[in-house]
């Protein structure tokens, strides 16, 4: 079962229509207003308004039910034609060149004739509008695009399953999505044979490859003990075989740490050279992230690297995750106070440029962010320099999507779409 | 997979705890609050409210994963023990007799170490509190009892697929579910083999018997015409055969009417008439409901009385939908005024005593209602009177709840719970 988002209007379907290579339109998803679907032929029309770009009266667009299009006229005359419950319509409104990338408004009348209610208070009439993203099109520079199911935190489990999320994923015309393996897998670390039969299928219904793997090293996992390298080279090698069955290029391991600034626990070195091997021999790259409030120029990024030089190892390189590069503050929630909060919530502010001096070792981009608003612009993250400084540094990787805004249900799908239009815009923009 | 309910408290699950028995404490459902599941020994406990009765150390509560319960103790020496993200963990509170029925306020602290957070800001604690009803015991009476999906709409295809849906009703102590044959069948009116077989195996897993089922006679089918009672026969005959290839024993059809009053389309008649055998050879009875604003005194149910009467069959009946009997408001919703509305929605106030008139027809009731209240009163339906003269009539069949308050999302799993803990104790003390 496919789950719908709540508002009537559908952020995931939003997108240009071509048709012979000629952009002739556009189309969104709409859930069905009624506690029941209903014949088709009762529909009574939708007056769209996109903006001040569009305004269409209600027998103007067109319906979709299962693969077909039909005009309203079409629908009178139908039999057997339905809007179930459980399907959105797909609404298409002719409108030549199609809509340009951004948010808009969409703005919806929709009639439906309802037999068991009196003529004089027909049809009935509901009324919608929302600001979406149009699904992003277009080259997106050098990069790869993907996402991580951990933007979704919240609303994974609540209001998503892992279908849903994965077409929430494509929409957007991402090629990669990242999990947390104790996140995303059910019955971790021993999926079912059927579970993970259905993740590769979808996988190929969807068209993504699988990137990133999040995984962690619980140095904190019994009370009164600290963990021992052995330990921790049994965990990350648990998560490394893993990643490695479900089809991840790409370990993440999140180490403990032992100190405020977030250096990791001194295990993590023997823990990751005892894994170095496996990790070969199931062609992954481990790579622990840079994450705010530790910098680029930091004691902990010269250690990473240390072991790479030192042992020439492939299978071990940095992640950066672009939370370093905030440089406007995550705005007070509720009764917080910039005195009791953590002082890199406001950003640490690295400058892009810093970026030069490590891209040999990047491996991978977690794209961070909190806000976009209304008129796609972010309001932590400087993307011009951060994308310029990784297309001159060389990377052509995936950016990875990692939400981390409010988490008010189903806002994580239409947040991770604006981020995609917004940087796949500035990147084909690059110097 | 089964979805959660947003609040890290879920509602289903609160329920006394029995053994040998003797009530020996009660238990909860709580979400994990991180983005991720993990080893439960990295649980550092979870200290307990209720109300001003219970108040308890988080070192005191147990907690079940995978069927078994540990102390916070035994968690600590666990290895390979889990509280996963996509299940919710189980804690249960020893209190000798258990709670008293009613709605509770629960107030959790949860603490969970993490091992990548610096070590003074640690343990990670969570809080929430939320008022949950606990389920509903006790025989209630000379009735049975019942939930139809419709309760949950809004929410079902959101945030409550088939089995957590069912999964819900079940909780309540409800052995009978009902559902709409175009809300809730997926591919009306051809259901897959795989979603009937699913239908049934949930069934059996939760115990419930399906009892109604809603269909409709969409008399405005096609615009510019009207519908024949041979189509009527048609539409009616297509559901009565589906419900009873999903084992329903009721089928409601709603039928289009033609006046302001609710008057049905006069095709009703022969459109029933022609389905009486087939409802006969599928051991149904067809059960139109007497819906507010039509009250029991009314020519609509004097006409289906005379179908009775004048037929002599056994497959039709009446439905009692409980709407009539609301005797106060239901509060205007932003932007409504009492003129711009339906007056019925003020409630038609039928007094419960008609019912002993119409009593030996009645196959079925709607337990319809709008919003239980956090002291467990119904704020519209008088549910003393209306269950004392189902009682007082002999009425002994289902009593099937139809919430259709506010949809905001989850709401509708809280308060059918409700709605049963308050409708059981009722029933439990009539004379």
């Amino acid at each position: 079962m496919m789950l719908l988002e709540r508002d009537l209007i559908q952020s995931v379907g939003f997108r240009n229509v071509r048709e012979n290579g000629r952009v002739t339109g556009f189309q969104f998803r709409v859930r069905m207003p009624s506690y029941r679907g209903m014949a088709a032929s009762l529909i009574d029309g939708i007056a769209v308004r996109v903006g001040n770009l569009v305004d269409v009266p209600a027998d103007v667009p067109l319906w979709t039910f299962g693969g077909t299009t039909y005009s309203l006229q079409e629908l009178w005359n139908s039999d057997g034609v339905r809007w179930q419950l459980e399907d959105a319509a797909i609404v298409t409104v002719p409108f030549d060149g199609g809509l340009p990338q951004g948010v808009h408004e969409i703005t919806i009348e929709l009639r439906l004739r309802m037999s068991y209610i009196p003529l004089e208070h027909q049809p009935s009439v509901y009324r919608a509008n929302r600001m979406v993203a149009l699904a992003p099109e277009g080259q997106g520079g050098p990069f790869q695009y993907g996402v991580s199911l951990y933007s979704y935190t919240g609303d994974y489990g609540t209001v998503l399953d892992l279908e849903t999320a994965l077409a929430a994923v494509a929409e957007t015309g991402a090629t990669g999505v990242e999990i947390l393996g104790e996140g995303h897998v059910p019955n971790y670390p021993q999926p079912s044979a059927a579970w993970t039969g259905q993740w590769f299928s979808l996988l190929e219904k969807y068209s993504l490859e699988p990137t990133n793997y999040g995984s962690w090293i619980d140095t904190r996992l019994h009370p009164g003990r600290s963990m021992t390298a052995a330990e921790g080279a049994e965990a990350l090698q648990r998560d490394l075989r893993l990643a490695g069955a479900l089809g991840f290029k790409y370990v993440r391991p999140k180490i403990g740490v032992t100190s405020g600034d977030l250096i990791p626990d001194p295990i993590w070195t023997e823990s990751v050279e005892r894994s170095l091997d496996l990790a070969h021999e199931l062609g992954i790259v481990i790579c622990p992230e840079i994450h705010s409030p530790t910098p680029i120029k930091h004691a902990v990024v010269d250690d990473y690297i240390n072991l790479i030089e030192r042992t020439g190892t492939k299978n071990f390189g940095l992640l950066i995750d672009t939370g370093i590069f905030q440089d406007r503050p995550i705005p007070l929630r509720e009764g917080e106070t910039r005195e009791t909060r953590p002082a890199f919530l406001d950003g640490i502010g690295v400058d892009p440029a810093d970026l030069a001096d490590i891209a040999k070792y990047v491996v991978f981009v977690q794209a961070k962010f909190h806000d976009i608003n209304d008129q796609l612009e972010d309001q932590q993250i400087p993307w011009q320099p951060v994308l310029q400084s990784l297309k001159d540094a060389g990377y052509t990787g995936y950016l990875s999507s990692e939400y981390e805004g409010e988490r008010t249900p189903w806002r994580s799908i239409e947040q991770v779409r604006r981020q995609h239009a917004l940087i796949r815009g500035i990147a084909a923009e690059l110097g």
